[in-house]
């Protein structure tokens, strides 16, 4: 990165000629962000796209008010709405056309997609009654599992391991059935290689579902390129869809036709207004969804789904790593004495979308970041988050953050307690 | 209903004097409605409250943009609402404060509900096998019931019973569990009595789930006082609250601290963010929410609650009555030559809040209808929907329908291809 500009010491000027190059610069404008705050929150939740003022105008005025008045005669089109918001997700994740459907929460997708899992194994491997995770993994993640396993009265057994290796070790028993992974973890943003890890599972005959709630948007995952099997993510992250919106589920083509929701409803019955005695599934992705889903918030995922149209995940990815490479080299170059330890890996191979450091004062540096207008987010145990989402971050950003973690260091500004601690937001 | 002015053949200047006597006649200004439609679908989607506009915006401008702004301070708020709007609907439904959620949708919620039932059913009486339904119950909640019933790899069995007094007889043998029922039939629209049913199905050692999708909003159930065990129900229907709003679930208070939600997830956990072993639901009300829930479809439900709050449940229903009355005795003058056959029961007490006729061309006098700005809906086989939304229904309404069902008949209207009618919206 150094050689870029053939510069020793990295400045501030440095940083603003990186934004004047950088191609995804313009794309900043398509957000609104008070200008008196840097958003490094993105992978909890994502900025808001200018379009979403109008597009909830657009709905409250005229599509709840038309769909009363054409009552008969328009129920397809909010049918087909998680289907066309899947379709514009395909593309950021490896994925064909009519694979991908957005609905319901990335808790309840995997639930879903861990019963159609079990349900195939059921048949194929019966003897195979283990549900790997990791014991790190995102504590939703588990306790669906958990739950799965008490709805089944224990006949499945939880195995949580501590590190990658002992996966092969647990599959090489032969009782793997299904195997749950985040492709990006969540605290430490360690980036895993599907390819690898999905012909591994497969060698032992257990199949996978990918957690990808860290990636989407920010990493270019290959769903069908690494052959992997199922796959849950959200959109309220780096794809900007709002507070709470629904989520995302991927199923590989070839369990499509034996896929099935035990959550089933309305919607993913073929025929939902009959009277039936049995449930006959949707043949085709319809069955994927549950019930009902609430519309508006489902609409507004598409402001944040246009702004990728105009690039490409290629790009994304390129500039995620030079801003995280900066984040590294000016946190050295900055605040090397204040005992900042980096948990996530810099080999760019293994590197996610956000940077996590450790510090024995993480959670009252965070607060002191907010006070100075830097969000950033805390996780246990002494966790700093920054997540630098390549389509409203920019260069000086980095700069600005690491100058202002500088400043709450060396006033020791992390010893205030919090409520003497505010930030104005300025629009402006 | 004649006597009230001494006429005998019931005119416009009739329904015109009832409209000047009606007490909630001022709450139609709550609405946003076209004022070239009369809009009697409000059992499947309710009308847009004015208020709808205001609160999305300031959604949008504020709350949204806000929430990036105290990433770590706000996290409360949003996990509040389902509890804030539930105590909002309590009243509603004869509940108690803390005791209603509102939360995912009206299928996972009975599904949840589901769980829960058995889950109390399998300790204190697993002899008990059987979960009954009605045969034209909504197919969602059989759908639902199935699906449960196949991940439980078929260890309870469905019983579908064709009438009311199957029940009692499947009770006397010992082997029900659970009884899934709606307060008023979406079809038929008769209206069940909770007290008696409840305490039958009580004496029997089994537990009942109420869905309320058709009743809430429109009659006031008491679902403490008639001691029902758990109750779902949509907050789109007469609630208003938006397409797809998420639903609410009530669970009696007795049932509080052994409910147990199949989908837990993040936010029904006393601890989300920390990483545990093992599953400790929330002690409180918040065990019954399954995950992040839709912030914007959530907080437009308070728009159409807080109209509500400003009338009870007492007067809307006897403006109900008074609606459908009207409307039956009209038919009966008006329309009595054209073989509408009401499938609705009479009697007060047996009489929902939407009127059910039964007719060979149903479908296509629905859509004839339509084309003169009259929404209603159609329900296989060969049934026509009323719904009189006292909110925003008024009696000129009801005279100027059953005017145009008799314009549709006599002009024979029904037999014109449907691509041939089309209506105009016009709102001003």
């Amino acid at each position: 990165m150094l050689m870029e500009f053939n510069v020793k010491i990295l400045n501030q000027k440095y940083c603003v000629a990186l934004d004047d190059k950088d191609e995804l610069q313009h794309l900043k404008n398509e957000f609104v962000l008070p200008n008196s705050i840097i958003y490094l929150g993105g992978n909890t939740l994502g900025a808001r796209p200018h379009s979403s003022s109008a597009l909830t105008q657009q709905f409250i005025a005229h599509e709840w008010d038309e769909k009363l008045a054409h009552h008969l005669s328009n129920e397809d089109y909010h049918t087909e709405l998680p289907r066309d918001l899947g379709n514009k997700i395909a593309g950021l994740i490896g994925a064909n056309n009519d694979e991908v459907m957005v609905a319901d929460s990335t808790a309840l997708n995997l639930f879903k997609t861990l019963a159609a899992a079990i349900k195939i194994q059921a048949k194929k491997h019966p003897e195979a009654r283990l549900i790997v995770a990791e014991r790190d993994a995102l504590p939703t993640d588990i306790h669906i599992i958990q739950s799965f396993i008490e709805l089944h009265q224990q006949l499945y057994q939880l195995e949580l391991i501590e590190h990658e290796n002992e996966l092969e070790q647990l599959l090489a028993t032969g009782q793997v059935a299904v195997v749950v992974l985040s492709q990006i973890h969540h605290c430490t943003g360690r980036l895993k290689d599907l390819m690898t890890i999905n012909r591994l599972i497969h060698q032992h005959f257990a199949l996978v579902i990918w957690d990808l709630c860290q990636s989407v948007g920010v990493f270019p995952t290959q769903l069908n390129q690494s052959q992997a099997d199922f796959a849950v993510g959200c959109t309220y992250k780096y794809l900007n869809g709002g507070p709470g919106a629904p989520a995302f589920l991927w199923v590989n083509e070839k369990h499509l036709t034996t896929f099935w929701d035990p959550l089933n409803a309305w919607n993913n019955h073929n025929n939902p207004l009959d009277i039936i005695d049995f449930y006959e599934p949707f043949t085709g992705l319809k069955r994927y969804m549950s019930a009902h889903q609430p519309i508006i918030s489902m609409r507004l995922i598409e402001c944040g789904l246009n702004i990728f149209a105009k690039t490409n995940l290629e790009a994304i990815r390129l500039k995620s790593l030079k801003l995280t490479d900066l984040f590294i080299e000016l946190m050295e170059q900055e605040c090397a004495d204040f005992n900042f330890k980096l948990i996530t890996p810099q080999e760019h191979q293994h590197r996610g979308g956000h940077l996590s450091y450790n510090h024995p004062f993480a959670y009252e540096i965070c607060q002191a970041l907010c006070a100075r207008g830097v969000i950033t987010d805390y996780r246990e145990a002494d966790i700093i988050r920054f997540a630098f989402a390549p389509l409203y971050i920019r260069y000086i950003d980095v700069w600005n953050t690491v100058q202002q973690i500088k400043s709450v260091m060396q006033n020791v500004e992390w010893q205030i307690k919090p409520y003497l601690l505010t930030h104005n937001i300025n629009y402006d």
